[in-house]
């Protein structure tokens, strides 16, 4: 029997376990990434603030599949889909396939607005968090350098907008790199007046978790020095300067963690259903609707299980979905037996700057220290390749007792060439 | 007694001695640098292959010089000197100074033929190396995506020009980057078959150690499949390509460590006498001619001291160097009293991939994996930071032990963007 020809798009959660899972006696397996490397999202954030580098949470895709013989990876852009003939453009490759797993995740969203985005630094990708840190360490040497009052003003207050954990879990982060980590460090500043503002446009911080975590995150930030402004949508963005809630806030460093939208590799998909974000609408099983040979999963997936749960846009999710197409795909399942995926919620949890968490597992919370040390152990178990685990761990043990951030390093432009 | 005012150019190796060790009692000192960090330019290669993330290389200076209240540290660029105005102009500053030490370092060098620059890859910044490695990986995708023989065998040509120690070492970091590293991550090429090319114009590599160490050098980089040069100036280098010793090679990843030269600063100091590479051609005492109260250190100088021996542009003579100035500034001496300064040759050594290294110290010649374990030691006790000496060791002796490079990530710019 010849082999069947599956086509992966994106090597994240989703992707990456369907290439290391599907059969290799099967399938021929060709996995398509813009990156050389699987990226370990959830630590993003420490490298945005300096705390690791970025070498630590990625690992090249092509030696996590160096054993895998069957899978092919390539380092290419997306550019369309033809599900009709079975096809797909990328930049610089034309490729075939008899099965396709579209799993090319979510990009930061403005909600419409998409000119916002060249006022403010979205999280994402290794670019994107090298980028927020060079823009947090510079705007402290702008400060150091400036003479006028208002201008260092404006260059320490620093806006992270949107409520979810990745805007808390930076929040806290800035908060803490501003208000002990530079302490000390200059000579005209005083780094703990920096401003950290943390906007949310609903109710309160972390809407998915209890209430009470949501109660506790926000003390805990204030307690650290964040100025959290609730209640607050988001206006108008432009050159310097943020309005949400009606008022006014200048910075020139503003973090946008307040929304994704799928990749538009998916507004190519002819009469494919998609939600607002541009997220796939897939049939229960997580095919697409017309095309039993096409899966999608993880972020950029839109679908209410069979439990009637949203299925959120988290690892856990991503992982499960991988893990349910290997399961049809493997097993030869046709259309009629194949089982619909259901989302097995394994909690939540958010780090609120040093040795603080919220965590939310199994109907039960956990705050505070034990928190921060489940949240350390899931992470370190999660991450990929024993090597960044042990560095990790190590530059984790050390900032807790020194205070100190190991990647305070400017590089990637030098400052002149900076607004 | 008012405090003198001390401004020091660069934080370098001698920079950073000055700023440290200038008396806190008597002077005010300003130390400017374009870069946040100090950098350890000697593990500089083992960032461009992968090996290292460059944090782990580099260290904020303000967070070196954070006890130290005296210094004022500031991220910027020198302009140009006004000697008989004593004053500095920086792009975003303008300074004054009562003394001023140049500690600006060099910068690669092209002897003459400037337009070489856009072809080649230069390694005196973290920047620079991030865009070597970023370059080197990407040639292996290229090459792995492209049907036509011709243009594989051109990816998979890497050239190294200059067979001093950074030539050598990265010649033969790249040997094993592709012979044992990325071995069995491909699908359509075979890594082992890549060709690192390493360029000397003179009759022998490393031309400043014994002549035995260059043979047993040779022998070893051969072993490893580095294809060794002699004889053979660069006559041309254009895009794609380099002419050496009469032959042409065809790459698209030529790297430069074939000569240095000091910083373009050195060009606005009026009716100082510089060498043909722009280096200051310092007094005895490492003052300049007619300026008692301005110092240069580092590579930026030009100097053959009082016992006749030319000083070499390497780390041990821009620490002492630095060591010198501080003992005249701190004494308070005056041009009569002032000593000479001496060059003490430590020793020099150069690693030749991961178990050999060669060294020559106090006339005696060290080679093999002795001279490597002391390369090791040596490296390890000067990486300024226990931190990042906790970290390099043990991702050395992970790589050692598993022969992985722990920072084959590509970032800095998507691949859509290269050439």
């Amino acid at each position: 029997m010849e082999k069947k020809n599956i086509v992966i798009l994106g090597g994240g959660f989703a992707g990456l376990i369907c290439a290391k899972h599907l059969s290799a006696e099967q399938f021929e397996v060709t996995l398509v990434d813009r990156w050389n490397h699987h990226l370990f999202q959830p630590l993003l954030y420490q490298v945005a603030t300096a705390g690791l580098s970025a070498p630590e949470i990625a690992q090249p895709l092509r030696s996590i599949l160096s054993d895998h013989k069957n899978v092919t990876t390539i380092m290419d852009q997306v550019v369309s889909v033809d599900l009709e003939k079975r096809t797909i453009e990328l930049k610089a490759h034309h490729l075939s396939y008899d099965y396709l797993i579209i799993a090319l995740g979510a990009k930061t969203g403005f909600f419409g607005n998409n000119h916002w985005e060249q006022f403010t630094l979205g999280l994402k990708s290794l670019d994107d968090a090298m980028r927020i840190r060079r823009e947090v360490l510079l705007a402290f040497e702008r400060a150091e350098a400036s003479p006028d009052a208002k201008e260092v003003k404006r260059q320490m207050t620093l806006v992270v907008v949107g409520g979810g954990p990745t805007g808390v879990e930076m929040a806290g982060a800035l908060a803490e790199l501003s208000g002990v980590v530079l302490k000390g460090d200059f000579r005209h500043i005083d780094p703990t007046l920096t401003e950290v503002h943390l906007i949310e446009a609903g109710p309160r911080l972390l809407p998915t978790f209890e209430e009470n975590l949501s109660a506790y995150t926000q003390t805990r930030l204030e307690s650290l020095g964040v100025t959290v402004r609730l209640q607050s949508p988001v206006s108008e963005v432009g050159e310097g300067y943020v309005i949400a809630g009606g008022q006014r806030l200048e910075s020139q460093v503003i973090i946008w963690a307040a929304g994704v939208e799928a990749s538009p590799v998916t507004r190519t998909l002819a009469d494919i259903p998609l939600d607002r974000g541009g997220r796939i609408q897939v049939l229960p099983d997580l095919s697409l609707p017309g095309h039993p040979e096409v899966f999608a999963a993880g972020d950029i997936v839109s679908l209410t299980d069979k439990n009637g749960v949203r299925v959120p846009g988290v690892s856990p999710a991503a992982i499960q979905m991988g893990q349910h197409i290997v399961k049809i795909l493997n097993g030869g399942l046709k259309e009629g037996e194949r089982p619909a995926y259901a989302y097995f919620d394994k909690g939540s949890m958010a780090t609120i700057g040093r040795k603080a968490a919220v965590a939310s597992i199994a109907n039960r919370t956990v705050k505070g220290f034990p928190a921060w040390l489940l949240w350390l152990f899931v992470h370190l178990v999660f991450l990929i390749g024993m090597r960044n685990r042990i560095s990790v761990f190590l530059h984790w043990v050390w900032s807790y007792f020194t205070w100190q951030r190991g990647a305070r390093i400017i590089f990637g432009q030098p400052s002149d060439e900076k607004r």
